[in-house]
């Protein structure tokens, strides 16, 4: 059974069998797949460029993408189809996810969803110094679809995912074109860095944003915005205006 | 009476007189004193700088960094004393920060702790394509001494700030060189994004890093470091290797 994901007072919880979980960190990776970063122009990372989201930027499937006023004048606001990874206790020693080996990184993933990493563009490369979290936080910026166990989902790596844009396919990928799969993405950012549990990793999106499309494509209101992935779930958001 | 930071299984809470609360967050600012910028050989900015440090990395007053692994082939962890804002719920709707006024900042400022910004250079500039979290994210980056309730801090804006490592003055300037204060910092991060409450703004450095002496200086076992900002306190920090 998948879990699903509520809102609360601050943030949203994960509904496990075992009680609600909050989200804690949302991390980010930047250019992970080979035909993004050639869409926008950037060399091929040599390792997982890591941003963060802000946890009250989650919202669950079926919610309200609202694009707030600092972003209006500046009409840059991007969907970024995404796999989301979400991190638990080990299931062997209950232990947290900390410099971690690829043979053991399989006992810390609770489960997969479809996520979408809604991105400010002008935020995220020109109004904060070039540093892509707040571009990325802003309320309501992270979809996060219901959480299918790890069980569930037996090879992560070929994944086919789909981005539809009022019903017209903006991206078609796999995630067999990840740059850096789940196992090494979950191995290395645990290196020297405990992911509490409750963090979510979104693994980053394959080409077709609206930034890199002539014209470009963006959010605007009364878009309907969906991203499904094969074997996983979806997750839909409507988009409104502030 | 000082609010004092705990360690909890995962991360750390602060023990307020109405029960503990979780840091939720702690997010940074870079570049926030000219003089820093400059020793950077960086522009000033014209907005605020924005990164994250992981909830994980935060520790309490006399207690112990730890360089991982990860940071020990290029010996580049580094000192960053820093003004910390603590941000609660209004005191006057108990509602949560978010595009608050500046004339209203001050309902959601719990109080300032004296904080350490460390930063393992190579990771923060060249290790994750240029975005600055993974390298300030390592477990025990993120010392915070206890917080002094803002009611006693009449003008934060007026801090002396003082850095030593090993009793040798390291940094010593003013949170008036500030580029942007905190009031302008918790207004405009504020704007679209709800600052959870138990969300730390680590406010920027002055010069005197490590990295920009000649010859520069590393963290390295058996130092120690301290940042103390008048009127607020002061966090102590030994350093051991892994």
């Amino acid at each position: 059974m998948t879990h699903r994901i509520v809102p609360t007072s601050f943030g949203c919880d994960i509904l496990t069998p075992n009680g609600p979980m909050p989200i804690r960190q949302v991390l980010g990776i930047g250019l992970n797949y080979a035909a993004h970063a050639r869409e926008q122009g950037s060399a091929l990372p040599e390792r997982p460029v890591v941003f963060v989201k802000s946890p009250a930027s989650v919202i669950p499937d079926n919610s309200v993408i609202r694009i707030p006023k600092i972003c209006q004048y500046r009409e840059q606001v991007d969907f970024e189809g995404e796999l989301a990874i979400v991190i638990g206790l080990s299931s062997q020693t209950g232990l947290p996810c900390k410099d971690v080996p690829r043979e053991r990184v399989g006992e810390f993933i609770m489960g997969y969803a479809a996520a979408n990493d809604i991105s400010a563009r002008w935020w995220q490369k020109t109004g904060s110094g070039g540093q892509f979290c707040r571009g990325k936080s802003f309320d309501t910026f992270c979809p996060i679809g219901d959480i299918q166990p790890a069980a569930l989902v037996p090879n992560p790596n070929a994944l086919r995912l789909t981005t539809r844009l009022n019903g017209q396919v903006m991206q078609d990928s796999s995630t067999s074109d990840m740059i850096f799969d789940c196992i090494t993405l979950v191995s290395e950012l645990s290196r020297g860095t405990t992911l509490l549990p409750g963090t979510v990793i979104v693994t980053g999106t394959p080409s077709g944003v609206g930034m890199a499309r002539t014209p470009q494509v963006w959010l605007k209101a009364g878009d309907t915005v969906e991203v499904s992935i094969e074997g996983v779930g979806k997750v839909t958001s409507r988009v409104e205006v502030e």
